[in-house]
């Protein structure tokens, strides 16, 4: 490719920062330039491992003229001024999901977005795991008719801290959120959502009012339920699965084993090693595959990454969901 | 065992009849006495095939002072009547689900039942499926810890006539009420339903404006979440699957394969043949020890057949189950 | 049908015995006549679960005359006799597997049977097994491409008892036999053999100078190889696994599942209950399949019994693995 | 660690040389000095690639003083040579496999080797996989009791070209060398081999009287018995299996999937993408673990290389297995 790296600016160096500083910096083209962070010994950390010039202040990044796009990885609450920020210098914005815990917030950044023209990408990154795209293009392809039936089994490997719990959103907004934006890469037009949701074993969730479990169904225009099954904790490891049923067929996607190694012994046969850990492992391919869709979005190429418009349309859904959990109705939604 | 078979009086002779005909011709304690059906053809093939006397009415099997016990196979419009026949004859008796479509009919024959000391067994054979019994069996062991969230996938190989439809009482009295009750043998207090229907495919649901397509929650008292994914037609076969949750692991029931054998190829590696086609040969076992537990129960002897009770309940949810459909609300349930 | 059921001589009630009185109990077109045991209270217990006379002669079964095949299943050694003496008798004869453990006898009696023109079969069941006569099919169909290589592996769940193994004939005419027919029944024209086998665990084998753990290796005239694995014994109960390797794929014979059950939990997942026990339990369906095309062939009609060539045939190769196996080299076989 | 990365010297920049470059270039602790390869276009590729002088000539690189191991890619004829030159220079060689086709010339560089004490490792890659290493470990620790027999189903997707057949040194030592050196990674004990080939599809190994289909039987010391299939060509992709089966139980080893992904429709349930296409995709992890564990070897470090004395025993087993396909005899081996 004739392209220079795309020079990033990134700002957050927590977890998931780091995860995309390491994917910048393992892509061809891309080159980590800056990385602000206010805790500046973590953008310090990032930048020597990985290159780039580290600040506390992320409007540095934005004056440094020396930045193609910007990812934003910072705490949620910081995103809505961040995109703009991008929007307003004309940056390309990659920003971590979601897009805000207040949809009034999100609301009001909407109009900017839809007229300024500039690329606005929003880290679903399950979009770009291989199998639940593959599921995807072959659904569209009529592998298996009509799709009719669309069900996701989606458990963390275990409760976050209660602290956490307290600032997270709740289940739907926090967790679930990535599997509304599953729902709606199979099936954009989700008219209604019913949600239930308990508490079975979480302290952390029962003290500050949250669900660790849910069930969440959701209705497209088209007749197709969606059913979303959601627990805080999974014994076995990260619980990621997905089937499509349709009319002539379904396909499934099966949690990622770890080995190719079964034991079988007078008590129990076939016995495989727990699954992948978390998210980072399981979808290690998809953060590599998000990046590098939204350095050709950058660039102005045809590319897949959801917009801000799915970041929305998710949120619209964690509220629904939330709001039907509680009043016990099922609330219907307007994507539009 | 030192008793005389078990002397049964067999009212229908359709499908499910037959079943239980050859059912009772199979069990060395179980003899087929009498046949009734008012299509007399009917009663005289089975008499032929199984022996016993044929009869083109109900109320000459009660007179003839021969039986010792009454399995209920017509339609459901007649179960309440003879249910009620049987328990006034002092005869137990074995009904087919479900009891009937209208609870106010049930509630009327409740106090009967509850009275006369008479044992009254329905028919949900899944409880004695050797794959759910045992999982059942495992949960209550603790092998998984505390239950938290139950899924059952239940699909029928394909749409019922229209005119069924018509008369069925609806995708959940009619077919649903199988997962309601298997829900129940494993949550038994249920205490909240929502449920979301649709019409995806079949011009019969749509005609007598049924859902082919729907998925049910419940809420049971201790918090866990039941999940029921239903559809009246299903192209691999039928689709019988259920995953207990539980906090230290989970216990899954996959669907039947009816061959050992897998073909691997260029283009796709280890497929295998379709599923049992249907209930009658899914289910063969369970019809088995669902008899030979309701001899047990004939006899006195301490058994697990599923009662008008568990009836009742499962009809109780199937309703609220209808109403949150229509309604887009969570309908509560007390099946106290 | 308007055919009599057939009325069987059955010779011998030990375990497989049993299972043969049971199948033609239960087989509508079979009845059990006559039992013969030199030990009378085992035919008599037989005539008494399944009908039929019992006598400790097996002479007085051929002179009843009223029996119209017979089926053997004493000891090993009378089986030469009693094949010859149902063939003088004009009665159609299903010889249990192994004809005899000496080929010299085998051969001795070979030229009355090719003249006699009285059905012979020989019980090897595993062709009936519903799983290796479908790959079986599917091979011939096409379904692979050319039959390059067949994979078997086949384990007992535990060592016989020493004084069994003493008299067994050894692994290879004992146990292996049943695999080598299964070669053959993919693969006939068997041109050459080679084993090797070992005494890894069994004292029983190492009292007796056989081995409990032994691999053939045999190479058809087509140029396919077939390779047997077997052992005396295996943890997880009955081993019966066969893969059929083809220019164009491959079709893969799975041990029998117990359940649909399978147990995941933080430190495995997937785990299954162990397989069938034994070959009781794995076969069952195959013996009444077996007795079934025995009755067609007794009856004159077309039929697919293994003959008394294939049960001379096994031998053959059995004993030419015996001799590799001592000897280090390959034995090269003539069937014809 | 302190440690400045290790200098390699590579040789031979054909498609496995190219994979240790990447392999190189990829680890923190390496670092590629100098390629050469007499076609010096190739080592300008990779030098541009992945940084290192090219040249065309191996001495300049031995004459470099700048070089801290040797690996040697190159074809099999030079691998000799070259090993006894780094021996010479005192650098540590991490060389392909197979050492050379020719036992004699093997023999003549042992007792160097022996005196040297310079490290020489042989690229037995398969010994890193996660899975083999894995089950290996787990049978060590006890897992499955003693180990009686090891299964080893390896094919290759498709048969290589005449031309390179002609040269391959044939099926045993060309192809079978990785399954006899894996046998020997759990059993290095071998003292007989039997092997069976035939020819049934590939003109290429009849034009070169090689086989394209062969079974190897190996016994160890322990009396336990390796059987290892081999093809030349497979439908399904690369075909790499492997079972250990022990006194209380076994491991297994399955293909690797290429996705998550299974298809269930009215003809066929569960049906999965093909496995990997071949070793370079099935065996990445273990080249880059081999890698690592080499450089822990030319520190000085503990490590688990298979060595020189390896390198000679899976060429003295596989010119037995040759010479006993041959002579339908079985070879004893010592590997002393």
């Amino acid at each position: 490719m004739a392209h220079a790296p795309l020079r990033f600016g990134l700002i957050g160096t927590g977890r998931i920062g780091q995860v995309h500083a390491a994917g910048i910096a393992a892509d061809p083209d891309a080159v980590l330039a800056w990385i602000a962070d206010p805790l500046v010994e973590g953008a310090q950390r990032v930048a020597a491992a990985y290159g780039g010039i580290a600040t506390d202040s992320a409007e540095e990044v934005f004056a440094s003229n020396a930045v193609d796009a910007i990812l934003v990885a910072s705490p949620t609450s910081t995103h809505v001024d961040l995109i703009a920020r991008a929007v307003d210098a004309g940056l390309p914005v990659l920003c971590e999901k979601p897009i805000d815990l207040d949809i009034g917030r999100v609301d009001a950044l909407r109009p900017k977005i839809r007229t300024a023209g500039v690329p606005v990408a929003i880290g679903f990154n399950r979009r770009f795991d291989p199998a639940f795209s593959s599921v995807r293009a072959r659904v569209a392809g009529g592998e298996i008719g009509t799709l009719e039936q669309l069900t996701i089994i989606s458990r963390d490997p275990s409760a976050p801290p209660a602290a956490y719990v307290a600032v997270s959103g709740g289940i739907f907004r926090d967790m679930a959120i990535h599997d509304f934006d599953m729902a709606r890469f199979f099936l954009p037009d989700i008219v209604e959502v019913s949600a239930v949701g308990t508490t079975t074993f979480d302290p952390g969730a029962r003290e500050h009012r949250d669900y660790d479990t849910a069930v969440t169904t959701l209705r497209s225009a088209s007749g197709a339920i969606v059913t979303i099954i959601n627990s805080r904790h999974s014994a076995v490891g990260y619980d990621q699965r997905l089937e499509a049923f349709g009319g002539t067929g379904s396909l499934h996607v099966a949690n990622a084993p770890t080995s190719l190694v079964s034991l079988s012994t007078a008590t129990a046969v076939e016995a495989r090693p727990p699954y992948e850990p978390f998210f980072l492992e399981r979808y290690a391919v998809a953060y590599a595959s998000e990046l590098r869709e939204f350095i050709k979005l950058a660039r102005g190429e045809a590319s897949t990454n959801p917009t801000f418009e799915d970041g929305r349309a998710a949120l619209v859904i964690a509220d629904a969901a939330q709001a039907s959990a509680s009043s016990r109705r099922a609330v219907a939604v307007d994507l539009a």
